[in-house]
This record gives C-alpha cells, sequence and structure tokens, in this order.
C-alpha cells in the first residue's frame, strides 16, 4: 500500500480520497485516538478509529512503539492543535512493541534524562526532542552546502587518515592494521611502520586545513565538511573525540574578506534553520523554557531560542582587535576584582572562555569577532602582521557556547612561513607540499573552520555536545 | 581591489567598465597575450597586454603557474573559443613561479602521465584534468544532498570509529590511543584495551548501515554521506582503503522501492552533472577520446562519455533475478568456450566481475540491476524469502566499472535474524541495539550503499579510482 508522509498530510485538505501512513503508535487513548509518527515532522497525526469495528486483538497490539499502518478519510479535526486527522477505516499494525519491554526502555511514555537517553542512543532518535534535533542538524548540513555551492565554492574531502602530523591542533588517534598485541618492532626495537598497511606511521586527521589550502591554490575557492577527532581527554559538555567540522579556504582572500565570510556564513545557516525548521524549533523552544523554569530566575536566558537565532541573523557581528580586547578585560569588573579564574594580567595572555563569554555576554551582547592575536598563542600557519607580533587570526566567539569559529589568513610568503616553521620544529620534509604552495603562485588566502556540532548546539539550544550527534565518541565510549 | 570569478566574466559583455581578475598563468604567448585561470572553470580568460607599456621586470615574472591580477576593460575577444578577453591596464605579480622550478613539477606545460600526476598529488588540482575532476566531484556531492532533501531524506552521520565490528563487510583499521611500541597487556597477556581512550577495542567504519538503520525507524528516510575504509591489501584501479560512501535507509520500503530509489537516485545525479557540468563534461570527453587513440579500435568506447551518461539517464535499468543471471551465464559464450576465469557451473556461484560486466556490456547492453541473490553468497542482515534460499539483495551493475550499487531488503524478523546471527557466529551482545529495532516496532525496511569514488569515476570516465579523490589512501600510500 502506498503511503503519504504525514509532513505532507498535515498540509493537505479534508478529502473523500483515502489515505494512507505508515509510522510509530506515540499514544493511544479511550481506545479510540491513536498519535502516530513516521519521523517526517515533529507533528504526530491523529487517526480516530470506531473500536466496535475493530478486532480486540488487533487494538490489543496497538501499543507505545509499534509499527501501524492506518488507511482512512482525511476529514476536518475536532481536536486542538490540528487542522485534519484520518478517520481509520483499516489499521494494521507491522511491528508489535511489547508494553512490558517497552517499560524497562526510553520509549515508554515518561519523561527521561539526556542521560539515560544517551545510554539507548539506538532509539533516542524516536523521541520528540531527538527527532527535532536531528531534523535540525540534517537541515543546517544541507544549508552548509547549499551556501557555499551557491557562493561559487567546490567541495573538497580532504583525507581521514593523515601522513601528516604536523598541524599540532592536538592530540591524535593513531591508525594502524597491524596486531596490537605484537606491533612489529625494527631492530633497535622502534615500532616497524614499513610492515604496517601505509608503510608508514598513520593518524586520523585533526583539520584539513593544509590539504584544503592545496586545492584553493588551484579550485580558487574550496570547502571541507567531514569528520576529524582529537585524541583528548576532555570530558566537557563541549568537547568530542569525533566531530565534523566545516572548513572554507579562499585563494585571494584577507583576513577582512574572511570575517565577513564567516558572519554571511553563519547568518545564513541560522535563517535557513528559521525559515525551514519552525516546527522543530518552536518544540525545543519551548523544551527550553519547560528546562529554564528549575533554574533561579538570574540563570534563565534572557531571549527565547528563536529570538535568539534572529538576534544573529539581525545584527552585526562587532569586530574587535585582541589588544582593544585584553584592554576591556584588564578593565572589565571580574578582572579588578579577581573573580575571573585567569586574572589578566598583561597583553599576551591567551584568553580562555570565561573571557570570550565576557566579552560577548556582558560587555558586547552580540556576537564578536576578535582579530590580530599574538603570534606566541597561535599556530605557525597564521600571516604574521607587519609589527611583527601580531598574527591575521580571527576567533568568532557566540553568547553560550563561546569560540564557534576560528580562522586565519594564512602565511603566504615562502621565507617567513619556513622560517617559522623552524623555529617551531615543524619538519619541512614532513611539509615540503606545504611550503611548495608559497614557491609556485603563491598568493594571499584565508580560510576558518567551525565545528559542526557546535552550531548544531547552537540552534537547537541543546547544551550537551553529546546530544546534537547520533553517536557521540568521548573517552571511554565509543558504544553502537 | 575586488576581483571577479573567471566562470562570471566569461558570461559578461563587453564593457567600458574595467574588471580585475586573480589567478594563475597558464601560459604567456609572444609577450602579448595571458591565458588566465582561477579554478572557477576549465576556461581561460585570455589578458591582451600591449608590452610596449609594462615593465620589462613585471612582464619577465609572468610565467607559467605564477599568481597574478589583471585589471581592464572586457572587449569582444579575437580569438577563437571565446567571446571576451581583456584588454589589460595593469597586470600585478602576486607570486612568482621560477621557470626552472616549474621544470620539476607537473606544473610544466607539457603532457605528464597520470602517475606522475599522483605523486604531485598537491599540485595535480590546478591542471585542467584534474580541476575538471574536482569540480565534477563537488557538484556531484552537491546533487546527492540536494536529491535526498528533495525526498524527504534527513541527512544522518554514522559513526566513523566504531565500537562494533560485527558486519563483516571486510578488513577494519584499527584506532587507539596507545603506544604502538608497548601497547598495555592484560596478566593473561592480551591486549588491555580497558586502558584505551575508548577502554575498549575500536575500528574505523566499513559501513554506517547498521546505524543509519537505528535512524530510519525514527525518521523514516535518511542517509549517510561519510568516509568509510577497508584495510585490505588491494592494489587495484577500483579500491581505495579510505573512500566516502552514500547509504540510504527506508522505512516501510520494500526491495521494489529500494530498486525504484536506487534507480532514480542515479538518475538524477548523472542528470545533475549534464545539466550543469556541461564544460567540464566536454573537456573529460575530448580527453578520453584522445586517450582512446592510442587503442586497437576494438578496445574503443561506442559512445562519448556524454552520450553514455545520458544512455543512463534516458534508459530503464534491467532488473534481472539472479536465477535469470546465472541462466544467461551457463548459455553464454564464454562460458561455453570457457573464457570466463571463473567458469558458472550451477546455481549458488558467486558472480565475478567478468560474468557482470559480460550481463551488463555484451548481454543486456545497459545498466542492470540483479536481485533476489543466494543467501549464502550474502550478509546476514538480509530479508530471507520465503523459498528460503534467496534473499532480497540487489546490486545496480555498469557498464564499465561493475557493481555500483549494493543493497537489500533488511530483515525486519527478531527471530529470523536471530537465528541468522547465531548461525553466522555474529555476537548477539555486541549486536543487542540492532536486535532491539527488530523488538520494538519493527517494520519492512531497505537500503542501499553507493561507493561516492565509483560514481565519480563513471562520469568523469576516468580510469583509476585514485584520481577521483584529492589524497588516494591505498596500500602503502598514505602521503600528504
Amino acid at each position: 500500500m502506498k503511503h503519504t508522509a504525514i509532513s505532507q498530510i498535515l498540509k493537505m485538505e479534508p478529502s473523500l480520497h483515502e489515505v494512507t501512513v505508515k509510522g510509530w503508535v506515540r499514544s493511544f487513548r479511550s481506545n479510540r485516538f491513536i498519535a502516530v509518527n513516521d519521523g517526517s515532522t515533529i507533528h504526530n497525526l491523529q487517526c480516530v478509529i470506531d473500536f466496535s469495528t475493530f478486532d480486540e486483538e488487533v487494538l490489543k497490539q496497538i501499543t507505545t512503539g509499534a509499527a501501524i499502518e492506518v488507511t482512512g478519510q482525511l476529514v476536518e479535526s475536532q481536536g486542538q492543535g490540528q487542522s485534519v486527522e484520518i478517520q481509520a477505516s483499516s489499521v494494521r499494525v507491522l511491528g508489535t512493541a511489547d508494553p512490558e519491554e517497552v517499560k524497562l526502555t526510553i520509549l515508554s511514555p515518561k519523561r527521561h534524562t539526556l542521560e539515560k537517553l544517551r545510554e539507548q542512543a539506538h532509539l533516542r532518535v524516536r523521541t520528540n526532542t531527538f527527532g527535532a534535533v536531528m531534523r535540525l542538524r540534517s537541515k543546517l548540513a544541507f544549508a552548509v552546502h547549499q551556501y557555499f555551492q551557491n557562493n561559487g565554492f567546490y567541495y573538497m574531502n580532504a583525507p581521514i587518515i593523515t601522513g601528516s602530523d604536523a598541524e599540532g591542533a592536538g592530540e591524535m588517534f593513531k591508525v594502524t592494521a597491524m596486531d596490537l598485541k605484537n606491533t612489529k618492532k625494527t631492530e633497535d626495537g622502534k615500532v616497524d611502520f614499513s610492515e604496517d598497511f601505509f608503510e608508514k606511521e598513520t593518524n586520523l586527521t585533526v583539520s584539513g586545513q593544509l590539504e584544503a589550502e592545496t586545492y584553493a591554490m588551484g579550485l580558487g575557492k574550496v570547502y571541507t565538511f567531514g569528520p576529524t577527532f582529537r585524541a583528548e581527554n576532555s570530558n566537557t559538555s563541549r568537547h568530542l573525540a569525533e566531530f565534523w567540522m566545516i572548513e572554507p579556504e579562499i585563494a585571494f582572500c584577507d583576513l577582512h574578506g574572511n570575517m565577513d565570510l564567516a558572519e554571511d556564513f553563519i547568518k545564513y545557516v541560522v535563517k535557513y534553520a528559521l525559515d525551514n525548521c519552525q516546527d522543530d524549533l518552536e518544540f525545543l523552544e519551548n523544551r527550553l523554557l519547560d528546562e529554564e523554569k528549575s533554574k533561579p530566575q538570574a540563570e534563565r536566558s534572557e531571549m527565547t531560542l528563536r529570538d535568539k537565532l534572529s538576534f544573529i541573523v539581525d545584527n552585526n557581528f562587532k569586530r574587535v582587535s585582541y589588544t582593544e580586547a585584553i584592554d576591556i578585560l584588564k578593565r572589565s569588573k571580574p578582572n579588578q576584582k579577581k573573580k575571573f579564574k585567569y586574572i589578566i594580567e598583561e597583553w599576551g595572555a591567551d584568553l580562555q572562555s570565561e573571557h570570550e563569554r565576557y566579552l560577548v555576554e556582558k560587555h558586547f551582547k552580540c556576537p564578536v569577532i576578535l582579530f590580530d592575536y599574538p603570534a606566541t598563542i597561535k599556530a605557525f600557519y597564521m600571516r604574521l602582521n607587519d609589527d611583527g607580533k601580531t598574527v591575521r587570526a580571527m576567533d568568532v566567539l557566540f553568547p553560550g557556547i563561546g569560540e564557534i569559529v576560528g580562522g586565519s589568513q594564512r602565511e603566504e610568503r615562502y621565507d617567513v612561513l619556513k622560517e617559522k616553521m623552524k623555529a617551531m620544529d615543524i619538519s619541512e620534509e614532513e611539509l615540503y607540499w606545504y611550503l611548495d604552495l608559497r614557491k609556485f603562485g603563491t598568493c594571499v588566502h584565508s580560510g576558518f573552520g567551525l565545528g559542526f556540532e557546535r552550531l548544531v548546539q547552537f540552534v537547537t539550544g541543546m547544551g550537551n555536545i553529546r546530544d546534537v550527534i547520533p553517536y557521540p565518541r568521548t573517552p571511554g565510549n565509543a558504544a553502537f
């Protein structure tokens, strides 16, 4: 029997023609009202049955979690919050869900903690919250591709397994096909990688940036969107060992162009969510309001979720140099009163999340782009300014989540880059290909990285990053 | 100076207003004609200079590979094959490219073998061939997302690092944060994974299917598009150790729906390439014709590249059961004359690539979908037919490349699946979550996997899979 998505049905007019839906029972009230959800939308479709005409054996199997097929006429709904409902002429149970077993899972119709849902990550997408989050995640991913493709960028797949460990963005996972019990050794007792699959030491990538740069030098404007990895023992609500990163890289683009791009891009994808995911956002907004009721007034958000998103779309991001930011922070109350964990003493200090949040949430009260950081606290590939002490780096800071984008104009001068690599003990032999970009038609170029899960967190309002990716990987957890 | 993409300029009318382009010199003829490419299109923009008005020092630096900025009026072109050119009023060299050094690279203006280009994979995207291939790859990736998003599917990121090694689709790479020199051991001499980052044994995924199924049971229709890995020592033109896979999974969909989807999907993305990548396809078509000139007549393609693509879009894929296929193969000339390497003796034989190609290229002369394979040669999760010996599997076979899609209706019956896992020694404990899908609201569902690089190979006509991904990973090779 051909069936129609509930998202489509809810847009249809009442009609004498019969429609068929297939989905899962969310609830069955009074032996009469079945709420069916098929994942196409947050909304359930109400199916009304006349129980006197249905086989009792069938009725018994219509329980929460069961898969059913319902056929009937679409009529005007008597209930609240829905325009149409199905007057069922037939109901077929496709897959049962034993109520006794359901009771032991998060499918049971009561409130479960997010921690509990995480333990049953294979079932949690059947809940309203995770359905909404994952639909939003999907729409946001598409908005990312659409933005770049509409703006002349080419999608580029940087390698996941990498033979280069030079970037130093974080601890790496090792990849091997060797027997871990007995890894092969050379005569002097070192691991003999020449016996491994790739005949060399290999790791999981921490960033596709360097490879993306090679492609920007041929295709002009490129972006990556793929998984990246950090083997860091960070058990926080903002870190994952496996996460998806978006990294555009643009030839003939300086730091200003880079900031323009980051702002325009973020506004586009957030607006896309506002325009295309109203129902899911409304649900998540109410979820947040509900969650906040348990908090003291002072800790509650000043804005609702959608207001917060609209605020991002409608306002300019404030651009502030690191030097200005340090001045502001030095003079700030929490610094003066020693309320910061890390007191800002002088120029050159690395900014902590408490400082970033102060700037964004207390001082400017809007998204902030910090730029021109001290060279000493940033990566080797960033373009040195003429002052000799700052680099053309930029970070976009967001309320609630802190750094959402980190980027820079890249050092395009062969000699300067080579010098810096030497000073920072980065192997020239290993990165000869990266230096080659500065040898053959080098040019001003820039790019940034955006952690996709941070974006999804921001848009969905979910507090823990483990709740915005289907199967989170964190220290001690690689279940499923 | 704000610049315009060459792809845009080539669509503009001649004008008195000046335009600026930034790109790389492809050639400089007669001290007068600079061909500039910026990666936005396969086409170069001709920039005409009056050398008498230019500084000789600048002219000397306008060499192949150099990055330049050209400003001037857009005038009607005198040359062939282009409608407009720039009458340059200024040329600025942004990054030089020493001709002596260029000579040693694939940037030098002569014909290089694909093998040679592979060795300099960081530069090859600057060639016409790889520019075209990688632009097509990007467009095809977008078409994939667009197709699924337009058809109500949600994008789902299956985990890359997986704690489950049960699928058995191939040899897996191990992921660890342990010191490979001294992996930790338990008292009885086994590797002590409880001391590793995830506190268990972990691998790189070979397929996101099982996790995608969990999401289809909540969201209805989902697709993955991410990297997958095989640690197999296959040094062929069709295998990579790291490749990108597309895996849709659909609830309430049987094998017929699955075949319909695969056919409709492939036609959509191929048509998207035909409609949106004409220039690059034209170039690649001519490249192929050129390449084939060195082959004997009999080995040359009967169709040009674009004709081959149109043929796919315009014709129905032939659906043939495995049983019919075996009959055809048994009676075929190469089988009778023992020309096949593997002679088909009886029903149950696994089909080799020579057989698939015979069916597609010699017998049916069109794409073929084989279905209902013997259970013994297929994976444990495929739906057993009522005959008890075949499963609802399907493979889509394409001319030139063989299997491009493999899929099936999934076994949705708890008892049958459990029985099969037991028989095939697949740990129930490990895959409890997969069995859960059959316990709580199970339903008929199906899906397939498509190797993205195979698709890119087909559309670009590239013979070696290493030439359709930026940085190929194969045995002994993880450079860059």
